[in-house]
């Protein structure tokens, strides 16, 4: 059977090819008007398929972004959790108030689903977006778990760290280093 | 002095209608076409007169959406934090999970800084927009602790408990009643 033909590999290339599209398309105009039709012509791809996998633009986009935040940030590794999650933190909060501002937080917030937003039809999509960073957390706290150290469970880190964070974002109240390091103490406490 | 010129009721006048010109053109066709000018032509001010005590539209939209928000659903006043908290939160899960999704989650999304979005320069006037939510969080705290209660930090209601459910929006997770009652719970713990 002839290499190309293999679906494993001919999904990974696909996706390859189908994020870098978005992400150039991102770059150049924004979220805002990018429909999946733009990314399948980029691509060099069926729209339908498109629409096949990811269900909608806003998820396909949020992947993305995941998949870039993934790279270009990883989870830190410092060889305790609490330097694990203080370093995290901190970098979000640098992240959200550098003067470019967070490519992560733009995406999160331009592809917030719209109506009735969460539990309801669409939610699964967007936490299967979000899936691959949990992963990551979870591979830090299983980390933490193997070393002996006490790890609060995933939705937590998200709920009382990631959380905090963002919301202040949203409504642009101050984010500091020390307040990033309080919310690593306070999960651990 | 007549009194049309009497600045206190002239302002409030010019408030009124500007935020109900604001209402109707985000009723009409949603937040992201809507310009200062826009608003200043249904309303019938000038542009520059908006600009001097608002600053940008977003600060205006998201101060029209905090004032209904206010309006529309009060905090509750149940004789105890604790169920205060517990009947806020699920309220809040509720709007975030009806199918025709939370308006002010809408404005407070659409509304969201672009670059470097908090504690930067234009941070305090977003927390200014926020600022009248903020009053009525606290007047609630103030009430428990009239009444003898230990009430946390305004603050970390917002950290703490609005957060939670807006970040579980963002990215789709799931926000059940009994989430909403944990995060009262969890704060008064």
């Amino acid at each position: 059977m002839p290499r190309s033909t293999r679906p494993g590999g001919r999904t990974a290339r696909t996706k390859a090819v189908v994020f870098e599209a978005a992400a150039a398309l991102v770059a150049e105009q924004g979220h805002e008007a990018i429909a999946m039709t733009d990314i399948a012509a980029r691509a060099g791809v069926a729209a339908t398929s498109l629409y096949r996998r990811w269900g909608d633009v806003r998820t396909l986009l949020m992947e993305v972004a995941v998949d870039r935040l993934n790279a270009d940030s990883p989870m830190p590794n410092t060889g305790s959790l609490r330097s694990d999650l203080r370093t995290w933190a901190r970098r979000i909060a640098a992240g959200l108030t550098a003067p470019g501002g967070s490519p992560f937080f733009r995406t999160l917030v331009a592809t917030a689903p719209a109506p009735g937003p969460a539990a309801t039809g669409g939610d699964m999509e967007r936490i299967t977006a979000f899936g691959p960073r949990l992963q990551q957390i979870a591979v830090m706290l299983d980390r933490a778990a193997a070393r002996g150290e006490a790890a609060p469970p995933l939705m937590d880190v998200i709920d009382h760290l990631l959380a905090p964070l963002y919301m202040r974002a949203l409504v642009g109240a101050p984010i500091s280093a020390a307040f990033a390091h309080d919310l690593a103490d306070r999960l651990l406490a």
